[in-house]
């Protein structure tokens, strides 16, 4: 086990419900800026259930938060902030109005000259404006963890930020919300949870054996889970399973005293920047090429999912492996998300040298577990996935 | 999954050689009190490593709290805290000095005349003296979590007290501190964070997959390091593994959205305070009757238990509960700890009723994840462990 530090102090309320537990962790004095995205909060309730719970709160509102949260749309937002003196910041949605929350809180604090510098240059919020969360759409993990990914279209770059200035004060968690997420979007979340956790497990064994069974306790909870709530997303066991499980992928626990990889994050991002395919389907269609190129330095890890996942007792290790990435991609499968790039696009020719150019220019050259894989590499990954 | 609410802010620094970064977790102008125990700490290097750590604060010292942390020795420590106008706590030892510093915490701020009703009234902390520890011996979890037992030989009371102020700051765990622990107390190690997973996990079914799962995965891993660490404490990995495993048994994540027991924890307390079992030995002694006189109650978890955990697919689901508690038992032999009451005391006619008539004093009278045990069967479920 590799050594590591561990602090999440965001306090999570969880269960139906629990909305109206809003007004008694914002401060009394607090002025709010309430964000949201493109609007579904209020068609679902949700949006009603803030407002009944904030009643006793100075509110202001900002809407129309885009997926993949746009940089020029936050910039209008930070300035309601300053013009209406905000204190509070309160996110109703997805992981895309968290991480534009996210963005918001730092740049409020920021006192640079221009905000974009904090994901251009990299720079860690150690404090922002406290901001707290109801999540309306499991998937992330942004309500539980200190990181954000931005887009500027402008410029086509979907950009990481983070630090621990930057954890939500609060996240409530209704799994009733469940029930009036779009199939589309609840496939999205379990792979998105799902490859979270691959992220961080699919590398090399160092010993850290508890580490590796609570990541594949998450793995075979969403596995359990997929196929009751896209048929029955009122499911109230699998949705609360299937929400605390995104949430649990990617709060900072199992990447603890662990290597752990992200390229398919990395090449991923590159390729929502390109072509607006869903973050999670981007991830979902480079996985299994990702781990079939990687197979010589990753099977053991993937032996063992094989094996302790999806019960596959036979073969060498090589042949568990190989059977560990089918059933990853059958899984996708199985959730009605396509793993192949041409499902999505018909210019994808091309597509790995691009993506190959693009992290050049980001100086991300050494991707992956071992910081091995060059943009050569992820040129094959990506071809590999066409 | 039961509604719940989750914050658990302590900042976890975990590995070999992490002792030295005490110093940057501490206020600067902070007037330390060093705490610890019996002086193992004096022999095994630990206590040098603190204190070149600490060279540049002010540090007072109070040793000698011993297993079982007593309140009047705790008492002396409150003066020394009083008089030296200390502003921060540092436990260095197990989970009794861990334990004996939360109380101090917390009296160190009461502002009540006798400390002594924080523990006979269950006043709950909301805010104690910051105070950060060094863990010598994996066992209790209390390195992770806001609570502790105090025990007063006077009256022969051994009472639990806890509050969300009672979190440590920081807390150092440090694997190699394992190879200076005696074989006995790594045994009691084991058996303790083995049976807090326990309490937490064998109620009944309440779906919460994931819950269950890491449950599970702590246990499999308590099961898999046990022979390693007793056979080489020296074993990084196994050390490492059951270090952390005795963490998260009890930081309140398994907990979270489940029916928990305790019944196990409210009778063995008495064991200790009667005869001066170790704490350990006293869940040893109970879990198997526990379990088996409340069969019936947990059968379903008991079956999945023996399923999951050690691999018993064949029979009924009270076959394979009945075959799950022998495992248990089997495990705490296998770790050299002995089942029985009379295997520690001679004096055990009569332990039963004096239990019942003990908790009945309490109040403890719906003991349980039901709440439907009453003193009556506590004292049946202590003589079947006679």
């Amino acid at each position: 086990m590799k050594n590591f530090e561990f602090k999440n102090p965001t306090k999570i309320i969880f269960g139906k419900g629990e909305i109206q537990k809003i007004a008694a962790e914002i401060p009394a004095d607090a002025k709010v800026l309430l964000l949201y995205g493109g609007g579904s909060i209020k068609k679902n309730g949700i949006y009603e259930q803030v407002k009944t719970a904030l009643k006793d709160f100075e509110v202001e509102e900002f809407g129309g938060i885009p997926a993949n949260p746009e940089y020029a749309i936050l910039m209008q937002a930070l300035e309601v902030i300053k013009e209406k003196e905000i204190t509070f910041l309160l996110a109703v949605g997805g992981g895309s109005v968290l991480d534009g929350t996210k963005f918001l809180s730092s740049a409020a604090e920021y006192t640079g000259d221009n905000p974009w510098d904090i994901l251009d240059k990299k720079i860690r919020t150690l404090k922002g404006m406290p901001f707290g969360t109801v999540l309306t759409l499991p998937a992330t993990g942004s309500e539980m963890n200190s990181g954000a990914v931005i887009t500027r279209a402008e410029t086509k770059q979907k950009l990481v930020m983070g630090g621990p200035g930057l954890f939500p004060v609060f996240s409530i968690l209704d799994p009733t919300v469940v029930r009036s997420i779009p199939e589309r979007q609840i496939a999205n979340g379990l792979a998105d949870a799902f490859t979270h956790v691959l992220e961080q497990y699919m590398t090399y064994p160092v010993g850290a054996l508890l580490q590796d069974r609570i990541a594949e306790s998450i793995l075979q909870t969403l596995i359990e889970v997929a196929p009751v709530i896209l048929k029955d997303p009122t499911d109230y066991k699998a949705a609360s399973n299937f929400m605390w499980s995104c949430t649990m992928a990617l709060n900072g626990l199992i990447q603890k005293g662990v290597p752990t990889d992200w390229a398919i994050h990395m090449m991923g991002h590159e390729l929502t920047a390109l072509y607006g395919i869903d973050h999670a389907r981007t991830l979902a269609i480079l996985a299994g090429s990702h781990y079939t190129y990687n197979l010589e330095t990753k099977k053991e890890k993937l032996a063992q999912y094989a094996n302790r996942v999806w019960g596959v007792r036979e073969g060498s290790m090589e042949e568990r492996a190989k059977i560990g990435i089918e059933k990853t991609v059958a899984f996708f499968h199985s959730i009605g998300i396509k793993t192949k790039l041409s499902e999505y696009t018909k210019d994808y020719q091309g597509t790995g040298s691009e993506i190959a150019r693009r992290l050049t220019e980001r100086g991300m050259i050494a991707l992956g577990e071992h910081g091995t894989l060059t943009p050569s590499d992820a040129e094959k990954i990506v071809e590999l996935a066409y």
